[in-house]
């Protein structure tokens, strides 16, 4: 099994990535982002994404309710169904579920974030969490009669209540459960690069054990798409392919190594 | 088995239907509406919901790319997942899907409105069609397993494009395959009424013969409500109830019979 992680951005090809999987012999899950669809629309419809600085001297995304709306109507609904649509004309017989669609995806809810306000530090909690696991006999059960499960967020936490969550550890959270041969993730560039301003810097092998001197080396957003990639590796995946979902056939290329393997 | 349609109206109490189907001993399905959201985040995302007049002289809705995005961004988002949301809050393990996720809903695509365009007759087509058949295997499936379909439009159709589509239609396919005992239509009317502007002018029981004489009597939009009713009517099905879905318990209610009841 393969599970793949196409990335939001403007700029990947979702067609390509379909018309691939479209040919591939072993069965696949998709995750998607929907960012950039997300932020036009909730800009649009006055509710842009917002964020707060914690004392600690973090930067996060704040998801209020507004936010959780935004994400159904980008994620779930619009990114979502023209995803699956295009399954569907290339003979993939997709199926979109959020996580909160029988619970296909559970989590915890932060408790909050540690925030200035007034001179006072206040917790601010919002409707965010991390996935702890997966509704494993659902997408077996779609899985098994030839349904592509089309995952994407909300994930729903301990009280029933759809809240935000990263895509890369919904990711480890699946593979934890379903033991997937590979995990391809689409995404902006060519791969893991040494320098992030340069393309020409593709990492083409990391070893698991030199993630983790990485993590070390590098702060935040990139530590901690670092950190879950450590963890993904720790789940005892084959391997892990970061590759270019801009290209002509990302998911050739990808399969063909001419992105970042992690072995 | 009983096939719940819910209205897309703002007054809809939607929790109120929760909590009454988390009673119910049954197996149902839920097929739901949401025009109030949909028009207000069309409205929001700058593409308002447009109608033609065909030269026949009716108004139609015109469903162009950007009406089929706006029925993603609201019915299968946001609309369908604050549902299932609701439905997880109140032990009912919904699955959220549109028509087009594991073709669970079928159609075909309408060949054209006539509309005069500059001093000529031109067929204008949109992505608007009727549905033929359901996924009766995926339906099944899940609720086999203990899921509860949640189902909205777009639906698929023969080209594997999103489409839009009736409810009405799309609850008389259903019915077609599923032989539900009972259909409740929850609308926000007492029920069926005999002075549209009356809601005092309740019809308690209508007889299905007595549905073919109304729909002679009256003219657009009712007349295609009636004739709906009349198609769902000749698939055998037990009884249809048209409900309050104002009230506190909608779904109690309409088995008690306080709407109308077509038998």
């Amino acid at each position: 099994m393969i599970i793949v992680k196409v990335g939001g951005g403007r700029k990947i090809n979702l067609k390509g990535v379909v018309e691939d999987l479209s040919s591939l012999s072993e069965p696949f899950i998709i995750v998607h982002g929907a960012n950039a669809v997300r932020d036009d629309l909730a800009a649009k419809l006055g509710h842009p994404t917002k964020t707060v600085m914690s004392v600690s001297g973090y930067s996060s995304v704040l998801s209020d309710e507004n936010a959780i709306d935004m994400i159904m109507v980008a994620y779930a609904g619009l990114q979502n169904k023209r995803l699956v649509e295009l399954c569907q004309q290339h003979g993939i017989n997709a199926v979109g579920l959020s996580g909160i669609d029988g619970k296909a995806v559970q989590g915890v809810r932060n408790k909050g974030i540690r925030v200035r306000q007034n001179e006072k530090t206040i917790m601010m909690r919002d409707y965010s969490g991390k996935p702890r696991s997966v509704n494993k006999r659902l997408i077996t059960l779609l899985l098994d009669n030839g349904y592509v499960p089309v995952l994407c967020i909300p994930i729903i936490d301990e009280n029933n209540t759809a809240i935000n969550s990263e895509n890369d550890d919904i990711v480890a959270t699946l593979q934890e459960e379903l033991h997937a041969e590979t995990v391809i993730q689409l995404i902006e560039a060519p791969g893991f690069l040494n320098d992030a301003n340069n393309e020409n810097s593709l990492v083409a092998r990391i070893s698991k054990l030199e993630l983790e001197s990485r993590e070390a080396q590098v702060e935040g957003r990139m530590k901690r798409k670092i950190h879950a990639l450590t963890k993904l590796a720790a789940t005892g995946v084959h391997r892990i392919l970061i590759s270019d979902g801009r290209v002509e056939h990302p998911i050739q290329d990808a399969l063909n190594g001419k992105g970042t393997t992690i072995q």
